[in-house]
């Protein structure tokens, strides 16, 4: 079977992620090449340790790092800062050192929340990611954001902190609810529109993509491995999100509004990106950046995934447009938009006309039966 | 009147510390040559606020900053998770962007808290120190090291978050009480001993050391320049701290143990180096690396500043070498000392007898009269 290895380059931080069938159970031997100390703390939910706790411990052991390991139970709505403080408590109660690591197995929510205790506990310990699900893989765990939410918004209290190492087992993939791999697959689709066209290509070529069990372990293979090297060149180019990094909100700014306006239940984060990355595509067409045809292949590419292409009918185009002045990503009160201007690439602008704005979203509300 | 400029040289986060008396009427001025967006939010405490407060706010909307405030209770007692999420709700409520600014008006507490919200909000927003005790202008400002208290210890929840600037005007002193100004030439003193011997001799030149009253202008801005300097010399060549930056630390080993076994309360953290340093100094001595004479010169110096010298008396030698082994700079179970080796230069090392350490602890206890 084929593995990838994949370095993000960054002044003071480097690191490799590894994409390697099987590699779970290497997890102890390949951590034991990392100068990262002797204590491990494990941090998972309750669904995925059940599936692989064992093992990684047992690797983690027979590789002499004492380990121990913390459950946060699943699901955003726990990644607060009261799960943050019941972790430090478990750092403390087992006298984790400067030297010690944190390792997240699980999915961003996990990663998320693992990563910024490390960012914090004892002014930043080491932390590796272990990433199962789709998502994890391909974004959250690569790039070092970290954080929680804020009763008032997502991700809004976090850190810049990142990993020694990423260690991807695409095998973990098999117990994914589908509709968790869908979610992931945006994010795939998402690199293929704004910097891999190849990529792109790959997918379009696919029958089925709507669920893992129509994805062949060399096209599997594949998509980790370009998806990660796209994420890897972006992070490489702009670790802090000075810049260029802005590129991966692509179909996050719209995404981001219809999340939040349905709390974060009825759509989940995958869901609402490529309900996002439609109205984007659909966005740049109107403005004539982009030509309408390849938007249509995005579209098109989306809905084969089997994810929702079109914005929940309770929500309204005037909830979804107020929402966005909310949102993080602003700068000096301008909202930006990310917009494909051919599949491959994307510029940034704030430079949108609100009533095309308007007209677009109200076109891409899910019209009730 | 002199003024000096002092650089901290990094990597990536490089920026400038100015001593100058009467700048903190500039400070907007100062700011404004940065690129650090139009939205401020000054902290502060209300006994600082009340001094400095309006000045600092007209002089930053003079310079055409947006200015809000926030307030925490004065002290160490509130340097809380619930204080930073406070300050998380103000940030949110004036909708604080990527590019606005935190300034830190205070001491060490408001300082260390306002770095940390600043490390955490928006993953990373800018931050400046304007610290006005003596302790925080030569030592907590400058570094980067920010957080607050867990119950179970102190600034075990922090991050490493460099400021844009530091701004020390020596004026603001002459309000801040008398046993805070002594707290803070502990460090001054552990300056002289670990790395600058003229500053050392500068100080035991001068007559009386016990209040800013007897320190004229020119000793003042000597005291704050090569303080100043030895840290920004040290945090340059070390700014995670994993090496050098340990010796910072000479006088803090023994010293939180004292601090934290009184509560915070009865010693303060300025009080609590200054034991440190003499128990430390008196090691070094009884394990030969350090001429007695020199040892004596310390402790001398040390009492001049009206510092206590002994351990308060309803501590044992038991209690704080137990203390130790909880402190956060434990690597790998051994506790490690700074020891002085002349004035101006101190080693580090893990390998000190428990006898000796005990000996030397029980001797420089305070006998009850
Ligand atoms: N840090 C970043 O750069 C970044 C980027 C994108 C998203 N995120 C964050 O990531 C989160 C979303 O991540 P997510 O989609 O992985 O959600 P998630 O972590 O909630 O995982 C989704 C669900 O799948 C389950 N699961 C995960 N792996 C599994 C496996 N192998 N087998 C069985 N069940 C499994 C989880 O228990 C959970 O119920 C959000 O909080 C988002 O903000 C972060
Ligand atoms: N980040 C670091 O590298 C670092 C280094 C050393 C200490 N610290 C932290 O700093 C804190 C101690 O700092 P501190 O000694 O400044 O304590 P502090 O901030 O509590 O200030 C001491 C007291 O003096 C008052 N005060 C300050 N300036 C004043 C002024 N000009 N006029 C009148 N009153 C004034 C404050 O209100 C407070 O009551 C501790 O929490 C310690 O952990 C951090
Ligand atoms: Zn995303
Ligand atoms: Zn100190």
């Amino acid at each position: 079977m084929t593995s990838s290895n994949i370095r993000v380059n960054l002044p003071q931080n480097s690191y490799d992620i590894a994409i390697a069938p099987g590699s779970l159970s290497q997890l102890g031997n390949s951590l034991s090449e990392l100068n990262i100390g002797k204590k491990v703390l494990l941090v998972s939910n309750s669904t995925i340790f059940k599936h692989y706790g064992e093992q990684t411990i047992n690797s983690l052991q027979d590789a002499g790092f004492e380990a121990c390991y913390h459950l946060i139970p699943a699901g955003e709505r726990h990644k607060t800062p009261a799960s943050i403080r019941k972790l430090y408590d478990t750092a403390l109660k087992n006298r984790l050192e400067r030297s010690s690591t944190l390792i997240a197995l699980g999915g961003g929510v996990i990663g998320d929340m693992t990563g910024f205790a490390a960012a914090t506990w004892l002014r930043g310990i080491n932390f590796v990611q272990v990433p199962t699900s789709l998502l994890a893989m391909v974004d959250a765990a690569i790039g070092g954001k970290t954080g929680v939410n804020h009763p008032r918004g997502k991700n809004l209290i976090g850190a810049f902190h990142q990993p020694k190492r990423v260690l991807i087992d695409p095998q973990v993939l098999t117990t994914l609810p589908a509709r968790e791999f869908r979610a992931g697959m945006a994010e795939v689709i998402k690199y293929g529109v704004i910097w891999d066209t190849e990529l792109f290509e790959r997918l379009e070529a696919a029958k089925r993509l709507d669920s893992l069990r129509y994805v062949d372990p060399e096209l599997l293979q594949t998509i980790l491995a370009r998806s990660v090297q796209a994420k890897a060149d972006v992070v490489s180019k702009d670790e802090k999100e000075a810049g260029l990094r802005a590129i991966l909100n692509y179909g996050h700014t719209i995404g981001h509004g219809v999340e939040s306006l349905t709390g974060y239940r009825l759509v989940n984060h995958g869901e609402a990106v490529g309900i996002g990355m439609v109205v984007a595509g659909e966005l740049a067409a109107a403005m004539e950046m982009w030509q309408p045809d390849e938007a249509q292949r995005q579209n098109a590419l989306i809905e084969k995934t089997g994810l929702p292409t079109q914005i929940p009918s309770m929500l309204t185009a005037r909830a979804i447009a107020d929402s966005l002045k909310n949102d993080k990503k602003v700068k000096a009160g301008k909202v930006r938009f990310i917009l494909p201007t051919h599949i491959g690439s994307v510029t940034i602008t704030d430079d949108v006309n609100p009533d095309i704005l308007h007209e677009v979203l109200q076109k891409n509300i899910q019209k009730t039966p």
